[in-house]
């Protein structure tokens, strides 16, 4: 198995992009990647898309994607894995490299979610939880299933509702610091608290955006990537886990159970201790579609105890400074969240702090060069959890 | 990298399949795949899965197959290329051994196209050529843009209506000896001649079906194999290239041109002489959506010289006993075309074709022990070419 490095990285502004199409869109994420990087478009060799699309008329969008940036005859696979598509990018463009099938590759990740009107959107978000048995029956959203999460997490372990506002508060703070968000503004503990609900106990600011926005990682194998850059980030472990799509089968609600499989296998396969993961990581990006996930997302990572996560961001643990800085780049709360894009997005985000090239009041003092990706699709239908690192497997 | 092998494959009755929902369907081929190879279904590693699904309620059918099939908490990835998509399933699990990351992977292909109405079905496909340069504006279909390949081949090189037709006869006759095929019937020249007009000079029997269906191939690494199977089939190349989605900068209509690089990219790893690929191979799976594309096959994968492909079918030599036997199962004209599984059934085929375990009227003869796919997503917007062998890398 080959070593693989991330030479290049591309983001366009996330928020309500109706001012550009999707293969323009697209084009904002691969212009930069491709200057990045210092490569020539016709250098890449396999690209991966992330776009989950089905608010689009275009139906099969990597054509219309590959045509309109000239990237043909590149060999292209379109990949889905509902919200967490964007890490299933990344591991298919990982693996193009890894098995010597190419050099370099790109994993695109591109979202235009508000090409459709809100309550349409949230109409087939919902489906893809399970549409025959859980959708058609009795109608839950996906904030209607997470708010499920919150009050059994609530009801058993005594969080409050204002633990879950910290969460947005932080994530706003970060996205302020940061350009290419959703919403670039701080908000108030009383500004979270004071919002609607829209599934208790989940209130409007406990909720990530509708966002378009797309991101782009260009990979290289080791030969390859020497030559590119002195700064090389290492994909050390990029693994994958599912569960069942049916929550009534599921053993509890108080966290995700794929998520803590992903995480093991990209322990082990990254050297990292899974009984204290912390001290080889020096910040993470998880997936906090709402402000429970991000809670959820700490114990099923290791970075807390189970039935203990709500206390890291009482203690603010989860800030730059605390035991392990969480979403500085605002996380899907406030960076946003187009979904096929945000698994992209984390991998550049982190590839950017790695190089400590991210705004100076939102960039992690970089000591061990390692850190974590956290991707959720549905609710733990489908998880990745990537590790990079400066230091060569 | 690795070599892999195919050591297991499945595949169910292709047809209209409303008697089974769409995971019950992909568990006739997934069930067959696993006692094929005799596993347990907990060894698979990664599963790739092959369904465009765009007629379904589901919108990410991945998770609700896995849960009905038992096979959480696995590694999935879903993938697209339109009628290609079998192919990148292939593709990604091949990846996936090859890179080291499991040893056992499944590509599952399932398409249920019959929970649409044929219109409906008609016009998602017709979005996926170009949506808003061509379909939007101008309305094509996609027996119309193969029309207007027709057109242009006849025109310039003298194939007439009768070279189309045999194309559909021979695929018939095959599909004739195929239970698992969507129509097993023979069919004559002059009911092929008869029948309607679709897209002049297409006619009803010129063109692929509507079909429900599912495949599966399990692959493995070179040792796992080794202690499963005797008869392990290798996977020698799988090679994608991509073209204009839009069509009319394409140079011409005469041939697919991102086939001809797959095939290219192809021969080169597998070995194979570009100039006389059929001296390497004992028969071939091409991607008959419409008859004409069969025939722009021969010559895009060098089987005929420009403009004399259609000679191959006038004069037979692409059935048993002639230069290279061409679509045994029946293709997508007979066998049918559920355009998720059809990659996905075209490596299954072969794979049963290389270990001569298919009906005796159908069954090539194999004596040089290497085989061709041909995989083709919208009109050359995505083409895969896969190469199998009974022989190691």
């Amino acid at each position: 198995m080959r070593n693989v490095a991330i030479v290049g990285i591309g983001h366009s502004k996330f928020g309500k992009r109706l001012d550009v199409s999707l293969p323009e869109l697209a084009w904002e994420a691969i212009k930069e990647a491709i200057d990045d990087a210092g490569i020539d478009s016709s250098d890449i060799g396999f690209i991966s898309l992330s776009n989950v699309g089905v608010w689009s008329s275009e139906v099969s969008p990597a054509a219309i994607i590959l045509d309109y940036a000239d990237l043909n005859p590149v060999e292209v696979i379109r990949v889905e894995t509902a919200c967490a598509s964007g890490s299933a990018a990344v591991k298919a463009a990982y693996m193009a490299i890894a098995s010597g099938q190419v050099d370099i590759a790109m994993a695109l990740g591109v979202e235009r979610m508000n090409e459709m009107k809100t309550p349409e959107v949230i109409e087939i978000l919902a489906r893809i939880g399970n549409y025959f048995w859980e959708f058609h029956n009795f109608g839950p959203t996906f904030v209607g299933y997470y708010a499920l999460f919150a009050t059994q997490y609530m009801n058993k372990y005594g969080a409050t509702e204002e633990d879950l506002a910290r969460v947005a508060v932080k994530n706003h703070y970060y996205a302020s610091f940061n350009p290419k968000a959703h919403f670039p503004k701080k908000i108030s503990l009383e500004d979270a608290l004071n919002s609607p609900y829209i599934a208790w106990p989940l209130k409007l600011y406990d909720c990530s955006p509708i966002s378009d926005g797309a991101a782009a990682v260009i990979l290289a194998s080791e030969e390859v990537a020497r030559k590119l850059t002195d700064s090389p980030v290492w994909i050390r472990a990029i693994e994958g886990a599912t569960a069942r799509a049916n929550h009534s089968k599921r053993e509890d609600l108080l966290g995700i159970p794929s998520a803590r499989i992903a995480a093991k296998k990209a322990y082990k396969k990254a050297g990292i201790d899974p009984e204290n993961p912390i001290k080889h990581l020096d910040l993470a990006e998880v997936h906090d579609c709402f402000t429970i996930a991000e809670i959820m997302a700490y114990e099923d990572l290791g970075f807390a105890k189970r039935g203990e996560g709500y206390k890291l961001i009482r203690e603010e643990q989860t800030y730059i400074g605390g035991l392990i800085p969480v979403n500085l780049s605002g996380g899907l709360k406030a960076k946003g969240h187009p979904i096929g894009a945000t698994g992209v997005s984390m991998v550049a985000e982190l590839t950017k702090q790695l190089r400590q090239e991210v705004e100076r009041e939102r960039q992690a003092p970089i000591e061990k060069g390692m850190a974590l990706a956290h991707n959720v699709g549905g609710t733990g239908h489908y998880v990745f959890v990537t590790i990079l690192s400066l230091h060569k497997p």
